[in-house]
């Protein structure tokens, strides 16, 4: 068995915490694990990691492969040139597997990064069972039976069928899939006995999946057959981004009538709100889950974490406050599914809080910009072990480096300096420099920048004097 | 007529906005005139600045002296060595009216700094009303017409006298001062008709208020013969920390049979809590007060302040959110005068963030941090013209400063540089140095503190090489 972990998501519904370039999958929710970690913890208890494929975004690339740090075998990660629905990132991670099965009836598992799975062995038995049903050629879904009526996620109505109980005795013919519901209908859901929560993961054969996409998404596999992953790694931006902005639900789920439902019983939850984070939290007496720098006071069934600097909290109940260096969240514990409504907003006015944190990871370290006033911003640049920056130039600022911890590596003009803690560098205007840390430990530096015009978008970059070029 | 304005409150009331070394008195709450400006302005339209005496404590004088600048006479601002209460801090400045007075038969009018009077002509008259019984002897005290049965208010119940009455028709002897009711007893104060809100204001002749300390005070008496104002502007710490703490209500108001009260109509109030700040504030339709970077949706009745980064709300009702650099604060509208056990609770632990912002003025200028990490410190300093850092060094820091605009002067070993915005100077552990800023342009650094212990104490200061001692 091969399995495609969907790691692409964004991340809109825990803003401020998740945003768009470090979604929920990367998150520590729960524990000190992120729900990606946790998700390839689970794949490889019965899967070997030559086997996983991370679907991925280029933007999200790196802080995938940090957060799997030695596990994934690197070749696995596929990213998006850019960001489509899961139709194409799954179509195309298809045909990625495509090359590593030994045959097109291998079978193939998808499943997101983002969800909370705790009873592992329950969930491997059932990926086992789910097998025979793959191989006669079905799509298999996975339900969880629902313990509430739950307006947070979709459902799966399943009818009784001869030809599929034989086969396996746990399973259901799919009769539809359906949205979100309200709360009546969820209620009525429940009643009905015949209702899972659609857990998001599908099983099939390579060959069922092959003649499911001619069937449904001929658009997708036209623009395919342009990729030759024997050829490459990367996936081509100029034919991924003709492909549709389609889900797998929209574009095939919805359609086939060639899917089966196997029940997952494995206490799954999808925390697709704060109010969800809430409800799994560990509480205090007074109902209330507070992590972080927090002072409350007659509080009562609130979640409330301090992030950055102190939060104080004086007589609230019912209320989520979430606090980031560069945002604060206060809503009711009943409205958090518009979080993403101010996401939204935020993306719609170009404002990067929607999109990144004051920190932002790169393949080579992070950054965060620390302070900014009329003519300068100040940076903490933490570059690690073995890697190091472009040779660049700026047209329209200087640069001025003062060393924190580690040793740093300059090339300033063809010139190399080495510099200590304490120790400083003035980059003027238009000169052409590097910053590198070819040692053993972690470097940060503070930058401070001068200038006119201080955007990322100044940087000219040049072939170092190894004639390498990197970002 | 003197006029002695209280400012040496601290701010605990309406945390985060109000700091210890930021009272309330500092803060601009209604417009772009702080309260202390406001009161200045109001006591200057009937008292000449030459007769207006400004008390406050040696942390707060710097901004003081920067919020009314060039109004106040600097020689009038006395700053308590020690901050005691109200009783100490009015004995000490009635000595230093004593000097300025022609004789002791002159009145003199006592105000906080921190109240909004919107009709100042209807003040000024009332003042000018209360003179004709002060010139009688008596304590006039002003008390508000009550509108509402306000439990933040402490509340002034008076009986009609015929003697106070043949002076002035308004006046009322004082039965009693009460502390601040709940709101049963409130309504009740209501309805007598006989209780007025207490304005925090008095009036009195000089020889009165002598008399009545050697009654009700002698232990301040005493210890006010140490100090000497024709020797020294300063009030010696010596004497004062000898001092009760203990406000002129408790020692003498509350003592007095004295005292008589004027009705004082002109729209009094005592911002006390972000309930009352809420209450001024103009709303839009759904009863919100919204000020800085905010997104509400779907919010009602509430006060919502984004000061540094973006406050999102969403579906809250009747809630007071207050964001700053370093704190935020998330209360029940009708629990804001619990925000002062938060400050408490700060104050024991000796967080700081009860008594200073992240930017914190100085005589000189200000500084902020702006990052914190293992081993080093980064601030941002501001020097105002014609302002210097002592000559000073640090045992455990090395210093290393980038010039981002104006011009430096800089000591370092006796030796003298000047730097332009963009270059920088590293000052060694254990260098001696100042920095310094003779130009007429404001200058504004970058400070990178590196070293095992990083505190302010961690300073030894030298007489520069012009034989100056400097803070």
């Amino acid at each position: 068995m091969h399995v495609i972990i969907l790691a692409g998501g964004s991340g809109s519904r825990l803003w401020p915490i998740s945003r768009e370039f470090y979604p929920k999958q990367l998150l520590k929710l729960t524990d000190n694990t992120s729900l990606l970690q946790a998700t390839f913890e689970r794949i490889s208890s019965f899967v070997e990691p030559s086997k996983i494929i991370l679907s991925t975004n280029v933007e999200l690339a790196a802080n995938v492969k940090i957060q799997l740090n030695k596990k994934v075998i690197e070749e696995n990660v596929l990213s998006e040139p850019v960001s489509k629905d899961t139709a194409p990132a799954i179509a195309c991670s298809m045909k990625f597997v495509e090359k590593l099965a030994k045959n097109n009836d291998e079978i193939v598992l998808v499943v997101p990064s983002d969800h909370i799975i705790k009873n592992i062995s329950k969930f491997a038995d059932c990926m086992k069972n789910a097998e025979n049903l793959a191989k006669k050629g079905y799509i298999v879904t996975f339900g969880v039976p629902p313990v509430i009526a739950d307006t947070g996620y979709g459902y799966i109505e399943t009818i009784e069928d001869k030809d599929v109980e034989k086969i396996n005795n746990k399973a259901f013919k799919v009769k539809q899939f359906t949205e979100k519901p309200d709360k009546k209908l969820a209620e009525d859901y429940i009643k009905s006995g015949s209702h899972f929560w659609n857990s998001g993961m599908f099983m099939f054969k390579i060959s069922t999946f092959k003649e499911q996409m001619s069937k449904y998404m001929p658009e997708i596999e036209s623009v395919l057959s342009e990729i030759d992953f024997d050829k490459t790694t990367d996936i081509p931006f100029m034919s991924y981004d003709k492909m549709p902005n389609i889900s797998i639900d929209y574009a095939l789920m919805e359609k086939s009538d060639n899917i089966v439902m196997l029940p997952l019983e494995s206490d799954w939850k999808d925390l697709g709100s704060w109010e969800a984070i809430y409800d799994v939290k560990e509480k205090d007496t007074h109902g209330n889950a507070i992590a972080g720098k927090v002072i409350a006071k007659k509080c009562k069934n609130s979640l409330i974490f301090g992030n950055s600097k102190l939060v104080s909290a004086i007589g609230v109940n019912n209320l989520v406050v979430v606090e980031t260096s560069d945002a604060v969240l206060v809503c009711d514990k009943n409205k958090t599914h518009e979080v993403k409504d101010v996401y939204n907003d935020l993306k719609k006015t170009n404002n990067d809080l929607y999109m990144v944190h004051k920190t932002v990871y790169r393949p080579w370290g992070y950054y965060k910009c620390i302070e900014q006033g009329e003519g300068f911003l100040t940076k903490i640049i933490h570059l690690s072990p073995r890697q190091q920056l472009s040779y660049q130039m700026h047209n329209h600022r200087s640069e001025h480096w003062v060393v924190l911890s580690g040793k740093a590596k300059i090339l300033l003009e063809d010139k190399e300096y080495v510099l200590n803690p304490g120790q400083s560098i003035d980059i003027p205007l238009k000169a052409k420099h590097s910053l590198q840390n070819p040692f053993f430990d972690d470097l940060e530096i503070i930058e401070v920048q001068l200038g006119d015009k201080l955007i990322e978008e100044d940087i000219i970059r040049f072939k170092d004097i190894y004639g390498r070029e990197n970002k």
